[in-house]
């Protein structure tokens, strides 16, 4: 599993949304090629991520749409709810609370922690901002798997460390800041400059 | 240009963070296997991406950080000062407006627009909350290139296509819908989830 790239497993989660719009719209099987033209890509590649994983559909009738999905999910382990933690109440944390498609994925933000004793104690959506000194004991009681990191950038080092010690393994940074970890623990980035670019590239070449 | 892939530019992207990095490290010089590294890709790719674009660097001496940082975003338009409206003043929004990063990278929000009354006249950053009744008045006055969407995916349809008709030809949507649009007008899904299913994968598959 290890030589997966990182652009599969994103290609897998867009191919996993595909599928999704498909089942609300009650279409019941679709071909690589179709995946890969709403996906923008090309049917080999759609038909190259998915043998990683197995023998998907059948020759000459395509994907069921139900079995497939449900087959990403797996992979990509969104069968399971995932206990989410949130590091900074400021304008990020406050929007990503309120962000309804993690719930929806199954990922849950069943804690938020700051540092500023003001925040402290405040309630939204059934939750009690924590303060930061707590997160160890947190962490442990709630199970926490994963830790959103939405705090100014210098001091987003310091506290995925923190999270580490306290065995945290995964994390989603938006500090604009490269964090170093151990090997056996995943930081990802959230960089929303790189749509925005991408944005550029077309205005600026087309 | 036109068969230059999304994940090239992504890519593109990330070799920019990488050489911004290296400058501010004083570092002047760099191969493709270093940049490789660092973003976790094999150096094949970095020098196919980059082939797309010319002819950079010295055999055996690698790249001179500098230029092909400037290079780079010549590439990606971002020596360009881009007028960014935002549309949405909820939590997304404000978070959005206070992000740094954006106006470092030469993404100014100039203009924001709602719906709601009560949020028009509110002033933030020294921008005033417009009324979306004014919005094509004021993206041909203030030449607006790119317009960030962050409304309930319910409202993102129609208002790219109100915003279209106005003339803007670039997209970010921060709403979870995928958006039709013509064939010369680009849209980026901005989905926070993508990057939560990775950890996903990675908690699942260690």
């Amino acid at each position: 599993m290890k030589k997966i790239s990182d652009s599969t497993i994103q290609r897998l989660s867009k191919y996993y949304r595909t599928l999704s719009n498909l089942l609300e719209k009650e279409i019941k099987t679709i071909s690589s090629k179709e995946i890969a033209h709403i996906n923008n890509i090309t049917s080999a590649q759609v038909r190259k991520d998915l043998s990683f994983f197995g023998t998907f559909g059948k020759r000459g009738l395509g994907y069921n749409v139900i079995e497939l999905r449900d087959q990403i999910s797996r992979i990509l382990g969104l069968q399971k709810k995932w206990n989410v933690g949130l590091v900074g109440f400021g304008n990020i944390g406050h929007a990503l609370v309120q962000y309804d498609e993690f719930k929806k994925q199954g990922f849950n933000i069943i804690a938020i922690f700051d540092n500023d004793q003001k925040k402290c104690g405040k309630e939204i959506n059934e939750l009690v901002v924590s303060h930061i000194s707590e997160a160890q004991r947190i962490v442990k009681d709630k199970e926490i798997e994963i830790i959103i990191i939405a705090v100014p950038a210098k001091f987003a080092q310091s506290l995925v460390e923190k999270f580490v010690e306290y065995g945290v393994r995964a994390f989603l940074n938006f500090a604009p800041s490269s964090i170093k970890v151990p090997e056996n623990v995943l930081v990802k980035n959230e960089n929303m400059s790189i749509e925005l670019e991408a944005l550029s590239f077309f205005l600026t070449n087309r």
